[in-house]
């Protein structure tokens, strides 16, 4: 869900991208993403495209032909990850791990002896396929005393989870505005280190993409040069202000708390349906439920009731998950307690329908423990 | 400007972008812009990026490393178009004119025989740099001839005058949607000929950008398969519904004929203030008309004065025409004569103002003659 406040910003009337009042809203997003990155970096933009525009730009301007790249695959986004090195002549040397555990670092450090120089390690820290959570410091730590620059993808953790790209030194990390900022999806956040910014500004070609080129971006944001590079999208920028506007005002340690909170309500009470997370305990997102769902429950049919029925749209499994798993957002205005226990009543009544569960209440009084509350 | 209607449809509240509903409107968009592009063809979508991400994702579906393109380079967007062609490798053959004229198709046969084979000739149909109006059918038909692919810039024109896919023969064509589809910028308008889709679906090496995979694309945008590639940018193709909607009420024709008049009125008054159109008259686009500003008149400054005291916005020179020209828009809601009668009394009380007028009126009245009156 976007809030009013965002819906209303979509339509505001519009001013010419090189208006000098656009080009103070510039500067004002510049300075509230910011403080979502947890980032001094002057390089802190939106892209004009999605989340997966965001991805492109991430490696188009830090890969040349022939570099190593060390890819975390735990899951859809980070086999992408892989694809986008090879489109643009990389060399993709992945680590795997199965869909739902972490990458462990003693894997990603084996690969950066065995394969030095590496250019990059990409990993996704919030694997919206899977829900599990990527921890970075291992991670960040190895690309530091490697010379390597740390890639991280941070669509679905932005506003939701801490992603500190400073204190943990990461280079290159982007988002997407449609998750836990609950701004429409069409821009993708965008953050360069300095180091990262030399490597750009060091290539021996230059990037393959014109439109996702950040040397040129970089100076189309710059205050004071703003040179034409492409329209911007003025519609999106108004939406994405008024969204980290109210990422700001709510701050960040109560918003990530508020998603820790919604998460582990919700998990405990699918948990009581009888619907396991897939990752283990301590790598659960928050914002993103991940459960298995027993072979005995067709879980499409299910899904397409609660969306008919109750108006409340889940997600289904992604690659070799389809069919197995239901992927429940609980992000940004969404992640509410009112969300958590609407759904666990919907699958409660649908389980109680077709005899799965015979105790009504149980979801429901697992969650409120969460909650503080003996009752739901 | 921008038509309350489309304003209200950015604000709708969102749906998932995978749901039934909004598969729906993917559906409408897609049949709504086979009208604006009149052409049949089967791959016509929106892309998610602005007008550039269109010019790239034109670019790089067709061109593979070592294939020779023809470019019409008269303006600004012609020299980005030869710079894409060589991010992907492929050679670009510049065949120019002055800015301010068209390309003559003399000169894109002698290219097309001087270079065999070549894989595509890509030309902008209106130059927004310039105000130059590119006649496509000679062209057209020489790259039929050459067994070529035809490739079209309509980012300025479609919507505003007729851009005829099918009829030409138009293989890759590309718009934007903040110009005479009066949309908020933000999605590209990109439709593609079975013959370019054959090219694509035969390239020896997979397409560099996978963010503008139309071999992908085609599988998101196919109905019965909308195979997840990235989240759509769901608020702005709710906009570009409504103002596509907007350009079937109307009717192309009556659409085109109102630019025509408007366009027409425009050039008449600026001549009249001394401000002549630099295109030569029959390449004169109704949309965008560039005029070029005397040597003893401060453009910037009249231009600031116009923006901050009368709220109008005209655009200035690019590249070699910075300081030399004014580029002045009358596009989609815009194209109104309420727009050019105010800009003309605005330019008339500055002149006179400033010395360089002594009669009031005078724009004025031959903008209404335009308009079939005798008086303003």
């Amino acid at each position: 869900m976007v809030h009013p406040r965002v819906l209303h910003a979509l339509s505001t009337p519009l001013l010419g991208h090189l208006d000098p009042a656009f080009l103070a809203l510039m500067n004002d997003i510049q300075a509230l993403l910011r403080v979502v990155f947890q980032t001094k970096n002057h390089f802190t933009i939106a892209v004009s495209g999605t989340g997966s525009a965001g991805m492109e730009a991430s490696i188009v301007n830090i890969v040349e032909p022939g570099d190593a790249v060390i890819i975390g695959v735990n899951g859809l986004f980070g086999t992408r990850l892989a694809t986008i090195v090879e489109r643009c002549g990389g060399k993709a040397i992945l680590v795997e791990a199965p869909w739902g555990q972490i990458l462990e670092p003693d894997a990603i450090e084996a690969a950066l002896r065995r394969s030095s120089p590496v250019k990059a390690v990409a990993i996704v820290h919030a694997e919206t396929s899977t829900g599990a959570w990527q921890p970075l410091e291992p991670i960040a730590n190895l690309c530091r005393n490697h010379d390597t620059l740390f890639v991280v993808d941070a669509v679905t953790s932005l506003g939701g989870a801490p992603v500190e790209v400073d204190r943990l030194g990461i280079d290159v990390c982007y988002s997407a505005t449609q998750k836990c900022l609950s701004c429409p999806p069409g821009l993708s956040p965008f953050t360069l280190s300095d180091r990262a910014l030399a490597a750009i500004r060091a290539r021996r070609t230059p990037c393959q993409s014109w439109y996702l080129d950040m040397a040129l971006i970089a100076d189309y944001w710059a205050e004071g040069s703003r040179a034409y590079h492409h329209t911007a999208p003025i519609s999106m920028l108004y939406a994405l202000r008024e969204a980290l506007r109210l990422v700001e005002e709510e701050g960040l340690p109560a918003r990530f708390t508020r998603h820790r909170l919604n998460g582990d309500a919700l998990a405990a009470g699918l948990t009581e349906l009888g619907l396991s997370p897939l990752p283990p305990l301590e790598h659960r997102l928050p914002m993103l439920t991940c459960v298995t769902v027993p072979a005995h429950i067709p879980e499409a049919k299910i899904r397409a009731s609660l969306l008919s029925t109750y108006g409340i749209e889940i997600g289904g499994g992604l690659g070799p998950l389809k069919g197995k798993v239901w992927r429940i957002g609980l992000m940004g205005e969404s992640s509410t307690e009112a969300y958590v226990l609407t759904l666990l009543k919907a699958l409660e009544d649908l389980f109680i329908r077709d005899g799965w569960l015979s105790t009504p209440g149980t979801a429901l009084r697992a969650a409120a423990r969460i909650y503080g509350r003996k009752k739901p």
